[in-house]
């Protein structure tokens, strides 16, 4: 006769103490296999931009478990998800000569990290770079389809320049625009035309440089706007997109997601109540939501966050609308009365942006997801992120 | 004879890979200084909010190594600076009761954790915890002296209730006041009504309590620009402050403190130009400066953050306008030519706000700040933060 071990007791959002984040894995599956079969469907490589989770559990997720093309903002990320066993990585931000030797470290553990730049100064660091460490380091030309931030024009003088310093050191990979503007495409029309402004650029650039005989393997595009209203990639190889793994308020303003579709939220508590301001007080504030307001630019603005029960069920018309470090201030809007919420009370915050609230925590609590009714929902695991440079 | 040992390469600002930062010590101790001295002469006790740097080293600097009254926003802060000697720790954010049993274990270490609150609701918690544990929980009414987030006003029926219940059970501490709305208070005269109000509800508060033949050991008040502009605290025993460590561009705004006095900043690093918009791209996002923008609320909005050489030179006119996640983007104002920064060229960021900026850094790396015309100060130490809940 055996006696069975007490097994480990099982834990739920109404356990850890608050604030923390929370990830429902079946919407963020729901929301990778969504973009999946966009990038099947348009016959392109989909190359997510594991920037926004920072996790190598929900970057399993995206492909199964098994090692995909991944994009990353730092070379912390490359570095930790090249330990994970991720081999082809593009290094999305311009080029800091001072961090080559990182790069080539990574190259020389067999990594293919590709890097990103938009100057002939910069091409110049990297090719000298690669000779003197007798290794070729993947580049690809930042195109600027829009304005956003950086990258060089489909049809500035420069390009072609650029791209023979690139390929005379055996480092000329391909080109690479991000139409960062998409986040401010309010119609589906804007969206469209964002995402023929991106594919355009990236094709007319990748068609200069082929034009002066340089080889352009890649040409990649992507946002997570763009990634879902894009329905010709003609000349395009790869999608980029980050993200969606999650959505957040801003992409559902944009119309791009629903509410319903949100993966990330942070689980808060109740601890004081103003009736005479009509404020209910809890104990997540920015440093649990981080500073961004990017709903404040679009026709509806959601504070600091939309409000749910522990099991996720939206409590309407109650937003977050103030923050201190380590208060959260929750008001009703649109006539909407004050619920009765007593101290201890649990609930969650939806976030305006993923990537900024995300970065706030040091991991997640995963949620199945699959039992909406639940009103504290099993906490299935516990994620880490990345941070750092 | 013997050989000396080669010593370690000494390492500048010019050497970790950017975004990082940094803490000018000199400027941390004179500000440390100054503070220290308006409490003395004020007759308080300075319980520093050590909420901003959340490092030991840091709160090292303010009383010379020796453990102090501190304040702190989390647990984590409190079982920390606990582990590091401390205590007497004012938690002063309101009591969650499901922290409670954390409470209760720093209370049986040793540690003097005073915990705040404002309801009956929260009073009864605290009260029935301490009983069943059979230890008393120091607690604090929190008072609402600007009705701007937090607290039961002074006058308020039901403050002698709450006061009640606590000392029953052995629990009543004092009361604690926040100016919150001193960020707000642009003039000389606003900060000190703001200064005098909130002297005023606390003190009142506890003559209630103390008329009630209810005890009162502590009076507390505080908040950076509150604790500059006092001129008088009868009736108060301590002062809080946190943000006067590092100060930024808010308390620059208010005029609390010059900005050759803010002791912290972000090293960044120039990858990329783009004339035609007049902008220099660099490495520090807002992953690196929090989407912190405290000073859009001040007559004279700073955008991300104001522009020095790695020296810490100003650059005039100078400003970072917008950030990406891993971008930021600079821009002169005022009719300012835009410099010749070519790219690899570092800068240093001066943030809108320091709290939220030292969040999004694992540590600090330490600059003695008594050689300011050295180009490339060096780094005489790497301090850690704490961090999560």
């Amino acid at each position: 006769m055996t006696t069975a071990l007490p097994s480990a007791p099982t834990r739920t959002l109404a356990d850890p103490d608050t604030p923390f984040a929370v990830v429902d894995v079946h919407k963020a599956r729901r929301n990778i296999e969504r973009l999946a079969q966009r990038a099947d469907k348009l016959g392109v490589t989909l190359r997510p931009h594991v920037k926004t989770a920072k996790s190598l559990d929900v970057a399993a997720l995206m492909h199964d478990g098994t090692s995909c093309p991944i994009t990353v903002s730092t070379l912390a990320e490359a570095e930790a998800f090249a330990g994970g066993g991720y081999t082809d990585i593009t290094y999305a931000v311009g080029i800091d000569p001072h961090k080559l030797p990182r790069v080539i470290a990574l190259l020389r553990r067999g990594v293919a990290l590709r890097v990103l730049l938009d100057s002939a100064e910069q091409a110049t660091f990297v090719a000298d770079a690669a000779r003197a460490a007798g290794i070729a380091v993947p580049a690809q030309i930042e195109i600027d389809c829009d304005g956003h931030r950086g990258g060089i024009h489909p049809d500035a003088p420069g390009l072609v320049g650029i791209g023979r310093i690139l390929h005379e050191a055996g480092c000329l990979d391909g080109v690479l625009t991000h139409a960062g503007e998409s986040y401010f495409a309010h119609s589906a029309e804007e969206q469209r035309l964002a995402t023929k402004n991106e594919r355009d650029g990236a094709v007319a650039a990748a068609d200069r440089l082929r034009a002066a005989d340089l080889p352009v393997n890649v040409v990649s595009v992507g946002s997570t706007p763009t990634a879902h209203a894009a329905e010709d990639l003609t000349g395009v190889t790869e999608l980029r997109a980050g993200n969606y793994v999650f959505f957040d308020l801003v992409m559902a303003g944009l119309g791009v997601c629903a509410i319903e579709d949100l993966a990330l939220s942070v689980v808060v508590t109740v601890i004081g109540h103003r009736p005479e301001y009509g404020w209910i007080i809890t104990d997540g504030g920015w440093m649990a939501m981080s500073r961004d307001r990017g709903t404040s630019a679009q026709p509806q603005d959601q504070g600091y966050g939309l409000v749910t029960d522990l099991a996720g069920r939206p409590i309407p018309g109650l937003v977050m609308t103030a923050a201190s470090q380590e208060h959260g201030t929750l008001t009703a809007r649109g006539g909407a009365l004050l619920p009765d919420l007593p101290v201890g009370t649990r609930l969650r915050i939806l976030p305006n942006h993923a990537c900024a609230t995300a970065a706030q925590h040091h991991g997640y609590h995963v949620i199945d997801g699959t039992r909406p009714q639940d009103p504290a929902p099993v906490i299935e695991a516990v994620w880490k992120r990345v941070s750092g440079w």
